[in-house]
């Protein structure tokens, strides 16, 4: 043990010291981002009254005081949209909150008590949390650097007699055509490029998630300008690249392969510069269930749209990025969210599934060394648990009700603990169904499962 | 006369020159921006065949020979929607397109004999001219430049007892009692910013135009972002100025103070920077009939926003703007727009009237030696000329369908060729009736009034 004034000196340190975390909150739509911040949010804020927070030592030992927002430091980023969400869940009946669209930031002033008072007992400390919650679909746009527009078109291929790639059957007929070398028309190719996004638009719509350009389901500001109106050029292969390079600046080729490039450098390397690479933690949030829902070609499509999502996190491995963007994220959180919509017993399954999905990503980031942690969770719950009597045995059951307002008891299902095979589908083993919000008193924290579980990991060591 | 070898050498070295001009079209929202863009392309697509350009005098000696849509230069800035414009302008019935919102762009390959051909003959010639659209509201933001928080906000007077006042009552019961010394609070700060926008809005539909801050009106991907969230505080003066300079970060007024500067260093000058000061030429339309039609209060409002806005050009006077910027513009137009909705002799009042709108900017224009032009358009006509007889007395008259499709043959009145005064609102003098766009033969040009005049001083000396 220190003597006393070593450590009361260095307590003061740390105090001086710039206590902040920059924590992000990522996943593809429809993941649950909007409502695992505002949960977060919710239960600091409770933190030290009412909110349950067992698996989080600083409020199981009494230590955490509370939270409260205030200013962020980048004035340009929209604010996260707290109270219009909490306003959706405390309407009657109570609402699922907007989703975000873009970035948004919020920032948490956190008081607590660390575990070893200094001489004066009853200190207090303050740790500064920067939240953020940004589009995974940005996080799949990240590979495209290291391509360049030829590679690029050839890893996207939208032909095969897929679902998926029905949805791009009206562009993949406009497109089947087109000479690389041809003088390009201006209107045309808008005109292609817009069959594209509505591809990319009506598969996400059907669920897929592996889709790029990312900026093209969100342009915001630049819908209309040439930079989000480019498509791959099916047919074209690694032989063409020397005839290709030499077409004129005019080409189908050269302008396809210009705007590339302004996406590229434009689009996808300010947000990893301005955004990415200054974040401390990041957790991603998973739609697991919803992706067993939707059946084996979503379900795969998934699987790669995470191994695509996670390379941006490889940092050991990926010199390119680690020489661009000098990223510095010390601890990632995978989360499979809505795990009120099974039973409790499947929850462990749940994780099971989750780290058989990453199997692949996971290896590499063990390998890079970056502490990472798998979980499921449920931001807010929508359900309760029961347990039923069928034929003389008793079942888990939820009991929940719907968006239309009826409501259930049923058991959704079993969750495979590792990839489904045919047999799986073939069954049809997994029925979710959405609910909306469990109705709480009015001012009470908002029922969750695991919260406290994943604030521990991502932000526990800052409290001690 | 120049020897003839001279002379082709100094034609090949024009024809080698860059031949490019960059031309900016702004006015408030309503004042016609879109359709003098869309006529603008139109006619010159048509030149050479059916556009009757007569006061152009390349197109009048038959040696303009057409222009061509081609690549636009910054990928980054939404493309024009010509297109979407003249589907609309070709629809059953005419309708008007959709305004834009931001800036846009597009850029015209535009060829032409020139005067004195080479010893070739049949020469020809291309011009670059690059068109932009963007909304004047940027422009009334320039002013903002020469304040700070505290004198910015001694200008913005929401109160008295006038109709604009009365849009902001709301939003000036809330900021009232607000110390400039209290620690802000974030969330109450955000509610009281959105009446502020609440009040700029309701302002803008009431036809108000001297609006700051112009970004309030268009966030665009700002919308929720602290940049803004701001507003004026009444009640602070000059005399104040070291007390609140002395006010902690978390107060009020530096919070305010803080995003003020934001906004003006992130909102404001990078349009500048980026946009403005690259244009050659800029043409500002004016909505002179609009607020003639709206009365007298908005009528005097809109003449603070011309003096306002005309700021932007005055650069001989602006040595601080100079400075910034080093702008290149090198003429300017200034034109009242929907001249079709007055009878033909009254055209000259309406310019005559639109000068003395502009009267103080374009004594400084012409002090800073910037060449300008007032005239009077009509981009896409919406009525025909007609005359009735009145009491035995031949009278001019209009003729066109109203906007719900009511055919309607009428004399609007008379404008007045000076600054209205109070005997000439108390008259009401002036019905203005909004028409729908002639319909024509498919693949005409669209009907004008001295766009060609307007083309003339904006580009014709670049055809010679």
């Amino acid at each position: 043990m220190r003597p006393p004034l070593t450590r009361d000196l260095h307590d003061l340190l740390e105090r001086g010291r710039d206590r902040q975390l920059r924590l992000a909150v990522t996943g593809l739509s429809r993941s649950g981002k909007t409502a695992f911040l505002t949960s977060l949010v919710n239960q600091l804020r409770h933190a030290g009254l009412e909110a349950r927070l067992d698996l989080l030592p600083a409020s199981r030992e009494g230590r955490l005081l509370g939270a409260r927002r205030v200013q962020q430091q980048d004035l340009g980023v929209p604010r996260f949209p707290y109270d219009q969400a909490m306003a959706a869940l405390d309407d009657q009946p109570p609402r699922w909150p907007d989703p975000t669209r873009g970035i948004s930031e919020l920032r948490l002033a956190i008081r607590y008590r660390p575990t070893r008072s200094g001489l004066l007992g009853g200190e207090t400390r303050q740790l500064t949390l920067d939240l953020f919650d940004y589009p995974g679909e940005w996080l799949l746009d990240l590979p495209l650097l290291d391509h360049d527009y030829l590679s690029w078109s050839q890893t996207q291929r939208h032909d095969g007699g897929s679902e998926r790639a029905a949805l791009f059957a009206d562009w993949q007929a406009m497109v089947k055509d087109l000479d690389p070398a041809e003088e390009v028309d201006e209107a045309r190719l808008a005109e292609i490029a817009e069959r594209y996004a509505t591809g990319l638009r009506a598969a996400r719509e059907a669920g897929f998630a592996d889709l790029q350009p990312g900026r093209f389901l969100l342009p915001g500001e630049l819908e209309g300008a040439p930079v989000l109106q480019f498509f791959p050029l099916p047919g074209i292969a690694e032989a063409d690249r020397d005839a290709l390079a030499a077409l004129p600046a005019e080409s189908l080729y050269a302008t396809l392969a210009r705007r590339f490039r302004h996406y590229q450098q434009h689009i996808v390397r300010p947000f990893y510069r301005e955004h990415f690479r200054r974040f401390d933690r990041q957790i991603v949030l998973v739609d697991v269930l919803g992706a067993l829902n939707a059946g084996p070609e979503r379900f795969e499509d998934l699987s790669r749209a995470l191994s695509r999502l996670m390379q941006s996190f490889q940092y050991g491995k990926r010199s390119l990025l680690t020489r661009l963007f000098a990223p510095r994220i010390d601890r990632l959180a995978i989360a499979a969210t809505k795990a009120d919509h099974v039973t409790p017993e499947q929850h462990g399954r749940l994780v099971a599934l989750l780290e058989a999905l990453l199997a692949d990503p996971l290896k590499d980031l063990r390998f890079a060394d970056v502490p990472v942690r798998a979980l499921s969770l449920a931001a807010i719950r929508a359900t309760e648990s029961r347990e039923v009597n069928q034929q003389g045995r008793r079942s888990p059951a939820l009991r929940g009700t719907t968006l239309a307002g009826e409501s259930l008891l049923l058991f959704p299902g079993e969750v495979p603990d590792r990839l489904p095979r045919a047999d799986f589908w073939s069954r049809q083993g997994f029925a979710f169904t959405a609910f909306r919000p469990l109705p709480r008193d009015t001012g009470a924290p908002l029922p969750h499962i695991r919260m406290d579980a994943a604030l521990d990991w991502l932000i526990g060591d800052k409290l001690s």
